[in-house]
């Protein structure tokens, strides 16, 4: 009897010429790591993986190219030593479900999935599983990504989905043609992929990124991508890569500016920072992910100040000065007005949301803010 | 000089003659409360408003409609009792912003948008301000939907952003027609307000609703909408009032079954339970946003141990076990089955993402578990 069909293989989602060579290709990485073991293993030698040192010991503002990049320490993952080889186990456990199930099948999971498919698998003849803890899995995939030079996303393992974007935009993913302009008030959802996405046209003069989707909302709902010819996107808090990726392409691809738009408190600016520069945790990641043309528009506490809104801010609470007092020493906010910003957080001990400009006139952010920020290039570096 | 236009009026939103019509019905209902309040003036007497009741005293399951209703206790708020004078301001206050500032303009703004708008007025000649602290508008705000008898979405006040869809569905939403099978990757980003969605066609048999977004991404991908021909929608965690009114819709307008899928945990079931009865805290909303014709697909912990996968669900923690031991009480979990699973979590204290199925294989969801409940209809009501 023939095998039932699954749907998706009635329903095959169709992928480029370009998607199947990068997907052969991280394959052969994979591949070409395992041979390597096999062959020390054949030449009675201990085999050893290479892997990049992550962290912020291995991490560093580059001044040229104004990202976060890694540094060229690397650690060898020796078999034969004890403290080495579960993580040995587990990175070959790792690169094998990324190769068979993943990539072979064309088929994408979450690092929670991958947790699940590995949890309680046995080595033949040992007691002990090679995965236990999701945190074992999840550093063993970032290992594996800086050991083989791709992304997690070359892995098809995807991280969250959130946020939505509008624009003159028109995109084709998975064989759709999508216009970002007719999308009516939700717009497109943002999937945690979006290096799969085609552009087929822009018109647009730049992209403005807010924080927060309520603002996302009241931008749309004002039309200001449309008067302004611009894209608008949002996620929620902390960017997802998915986003951070389409921002990246935007700059990068279609010399679009990014102006960024969050909450004054440090929280809202580090979430700037991380578009602009990456992070010291994955700078690997910093070529493909940050965009370092980005420009921040607001929320600054010298706006909230200069627009009279004072007397509404929140308070900071411990753990926001904190965060700040942290930040004063990163090398991406040694600029005088960012110096400013922080010592006015520390100082003052206040922040305050976009919403806050909502106290002016519920527009004012699109009528007024917005459009006087950009004009004058009122951004902080 | 004439007033430059602005992007509002440049990029018209179009507004369908029922939408009008709801929005004016809403105005008139504003003014009709604030009529009654000037009239008692007019005449010498305190002027007061009658609010009903809201919270668990004032709610109970009703079991023919099978959802939560509030019952028919009423406040009278009076000007001149000194602990209702306050309130009395703060509820013209909110009534005056909703009408002036939202529904005239027919702009929307979430609660925390208005809590700003609010901030810091004072009538004259008083020393305090109306409204000090958002709790304050966030309850006045409720009590104006129920005193009105409308939702907040009536007042132009919008909740969270969150979620996608996709579907063989095609909608009008502000003048764009939007169709949900291409849409690519990513869906239709699903909006804060959903009333005005208009829909153009339905071509599905059920509604498959996920509580989270990685799980609607595996649904996708697997193009499960297309074999099973059904509508997938999916938020992150507690759904929203956009997503209920979705879900409320396509089973009242379209008689469209609605089976929901969550994570096997008090909080998951605790989801589905809002989505299918209301919630005691908000029953007046119940009759708009519930959808009694709801099931339980899964996961249940009946199914963690039909499926073998018991040796790698989560432990509970305290908090967890407690929830369980709260609902167990709840009028809406009183079957037997229900009873059972809420027992077993609380005895065996475990708990299991819907993730957790990945251990048998990435597609054993969208090929097996939920094909296989819907066939046998293994709901737990």
């Amino acid at each position: 009897m023939a095998k039932k069909q699954t749907s998706r293989e009635k329903f095959r989602i169709p992928e480029t010429e370009a998607q199947r060579k990068k997907r052969l290709e991280t394959i052969d990485k994979i591949e070409q790591l395992a041979k390597e073991v096999v062959e020390d293993i054949k030449k009675d030698q201990a085999p050893y993986l290479t892997v990049p040192l992550r962290g912020k010991s291995n991490a560093y503002h580059h001044p040229e190219t104004n990202i976060i990049m890694p540094g060229d320490k690397v650690i060898k993952r020796r078999y034969m030593n004890v403290s080495h080889t579960k993580k040995f186990a587990q990175m070959l456990a790792v690169a094998q479900a990324c190769k068979d199930d993943l990539l072979r099948e064309n088929l994408h999971a979450t690092i929670r999935d991958l947790y699940y498919m590995l949890l309680n698998i046995k080595v033949p003849g040992q007691k002990e599983a090679i995965v236990n803890d999701q945190k074992e899995s999840n550093v063993i995939s970032e290992d594996l990504e800086v050991a083989l030079g791709v992304l997690r996303e070359d892995l098809n393992l995807q991280a969250d989905k959130k946020g939505s974007v509008v624009g003159n935009v028109v995109i084709e993913s998975q064989g759709d043609e999508i216009n970002w302009s007719k999308l009516g008030s939700g717009g497109w959802a943002i999937p945690s992929i979006t290096d799969d996405v085609h552009f087929k046209s822009i018109d647009a003069d730049f992209v403005l990124y807010v924080e927060k989707n309520a603002v996302w909302e009241r931008l749309h709902e004002d039309r200001i991508w449309k008067d302004m010819n611009c894209i608008l996107i949002a996620t929620q808090g902390q960017s997802t890569r998915g986003a951070r990726r389409l921002l990246h392409r935007f700059s990068n691809e279609f010399k679009l500016p990014i102006y960024v738009f969050t909450d004054a408190d440090p929280w809202g600016w580090y979430i700037y920072s991380v578009l602009k520069y990456g992070s010291y945790a994955l700078p690997h990641t910093s070529e493909q992910l940050a965009t370092p043309t980005a420009n921040f528009v607001g929320l600054t506490l010298t706006d909230v100040v200069n627009y009279g809104l004072e007397d509404i801010a929140l308070k900071q609470k411990p753990v926001d000065i904190a965060r700040a007092k942290e930040m004063l020493s990163y090398p991406v906010f040694q600029s005088p007005r960012w110096q400013t910003e922080l010592k006015m957080s520390i100082n003052k001990g206040i922040k305050a949301e976009l919403q806050s400009l909502a106290k002016k006139r519920l527009t004012f952010i699109s009528e007024e803010y917005i459009p006087e920020k950009l004009e004058k290039r009122d951004f902080l570096d």
